[in-house]
């Protein structure tokens, strides 16, 4: 079947509407003609579905691939991921930020697209904004945001991205009567009293005990107990403790803003550095269970680098926990929770 | 037992030498007294075997923790390790990196201590540069190496540190007659020879096939095989195509520098975008087996941060491969590797 290359389209007239778009989905109709995307158009070279001809000479497929990568920019990352899928028996439509998928045994026409895929080489950058951005769009439309990511090499990885509701968890710190004393220890606190010490340690899973008489908190810990008035610093408020800390971990306001949050929802939550992140989190405690989370928080303006993200996600499949970053979300006061897991299509 | 503070010892007299040292190792002798670290000092004031007397007076376990810990940098990360090791049953001596560690069974007299800790909180960097030196200063005195590391809610994470050399991989390149055509397209060049295509990627490993008849390689594996002359890219040179990668990937000299010289002892080196890596590494590749180590490129004056360091051997312990980092070693004018790993002491 001949078509022809123009521009940033391909277009076939004749029987292509009834071979390419019936039978398989491919490109759409415009003034009875078919259209084809030039992703599209060199798979079906490839598949010697059509021939290709641009001022009326036949192109081969070494030189459109050339072209069309000259023309439209990840041109090959995008004709990777589409041969992919279709290989694996999805359809799709071209979109403004990678292809609509559809579901297995589903086509247009005949359902609807379910997933948004979002289309980006490991090289880029993936600014959390623009996550919001196209997780709001694609939840507003109802359908699942993958992003299909594609390495030096070619192979392609894929996420889910979810907005994640943390709430629920069942340790709600309640109110109690008189501050323990704590001292500051460098960059840790330590609760003098025994009593206090089990207590925070044994019901919340504050801390960790130095001993059987003595507690040490870590500095969100600390702030934390302090906001909530559990424990008191001697000569020390509030405000100077988060001065002070501030200065001993630069990352300690936003630490503490996902930490905070997720206390006063009723999580338990512990320090994630054997996993690479900032925290590990329970939704239900007990002494015996594993943490459900691994919590990473980062600012508003924060960018993603892929490899970055990859690592993170990596670390949360290999221990059986969900892959959770948290931002500062201004609109609703609080903290906004992003849910980044590792699938296969 | 009565000690005596006096600036950074603590000193005791009478029995102290039979009672502390001869049985339990604790501190050192002079002139006939016991000499002790504050951090011994912490600790046998704790299991109230001592009491300690400053200016005359008696101080309680708190007192003597905050004065310690206003004299003894770390201290409070001192205490916690040497806590730790003496109560799962482990002799130590100070070291002015943190201790030396006498194998299970062994003491100070009897054996000789196999182990340096190096003592070290998470919110400390590490320069690659110190690391070497502290390699080289154990290897030298045929000791182990393992870092500490207390993470802010004061768990401790051991490390060993062993400088690893990479040779004796099974898939040497060898020479062949006429180099294959290759065109760059964006961030990776594409072997347009079928035959030549199949044989870089059965017998090396190279690149992926973009489907039966075409290879794509990655920046990397196009600028190693435009080097041995394996491939040719049309109007351009090596050194073009070096200046044009670095351009795409400011880290491709240093990826490169680590890639070149694993390949040519011999190594299949892939991608390790999945495990958050540079590379995947293959010492005797077959096409059912698994990568043996993840590496990671590092530039000679890079400093870790610990949970940079924690993310990257947790997923390698996850994935049962071994963590090494490269580094460009002027001294011996290739590259310079050092294993880290997940231990349990």
């Amino acid at each position: 079947m001949k078509c022809e290359l123009r521009d940033n389209t391909i277009t076939a007239e004749g029987d292509a509407v009834s071979e390419l778009y019936d039978r398989g989905f491919y490109g759409r109709v415009k003034d009875g003609r078919l259209e084809l995307a030039l992703v599209e158009g060199a798979y079906l070279l490839y598949r010697k579905k059509i021939e290709i001809f641009s001022n009326g000479e036949s192109v081969d497929f070494k030189t459109f691939f050339e072209i069309a990568s000259k023309r439209i920019t990840d041109f090959e990352l995008g004709y990777i991921v589409f041969k992919d899928m279709r290989e694996r028996g999805y359809y799709t439509k071209m979109s403004p930020i990678g292809f609509r998928l559809y579901p297995r045994g589903g086509h247009p026409g005949k359902t609807a697209a379910h997933i948004f895929v979002y289309l980006i080489s490991e090289r880029s950058r993936l600014p959390l904004q623009r996550m919001i951005q196209e997780l709001n769009r694609a939840e507003n439309a109802r359908k699942r945001l993958i992003l299909a990511i594609v390495d030096e090499e070619s192979d392609i990885t894929f996420y889910e991205l979810k907005t994640s509701v943390m709430a629920g968890g069942d340790s709600k710190p309640d109110e109690i009567e008189t501050p323990a004393e704590a001292g500051l220890i460098g960059d840790r606190t330590i609760v003098w009293d025994p009593e206090m010490a089990d207590f925070l340690h044994s019901t919340y899973f504050f801390g960790k005990k130095l001993d059987e008489f003595r507690l040490q908190l870590s500095l969100v810990e600390s702030g934390y107990l302090l906001a909530r008035k559990w424990i008191e610093i001697e000569g020390m408020g509030l405000e100077a403790f988060d001065r002070y800390a501030a200065e001993i971990d630069p990352g300690y306001v936003l630490k503490y803003s996902a930490y905070s949050d997720l206390r006063d929802s009723g999580h338990v939550v512990k320090t994630g550095f054997k996993f690479g992140t900032h925290f590990r989190v329970y939704k239900k405690f007990r002494t015996d269970t594993h943490s459900e989370y691994l919590v990473h928080a980062v600012s508003s303006d924060h960018a993603f680098s892929l490899p970055e993200l990859s690592r993170a996600v990596r670390i949360a499949n290999s221990v059986h926990k969900r892959m959770i970053f948290g931002y500062p979300n201004c609109d609703r006061g609080r903290v906004g929770y992003i849910e980044i897991a590792w699938i296969r299509l």
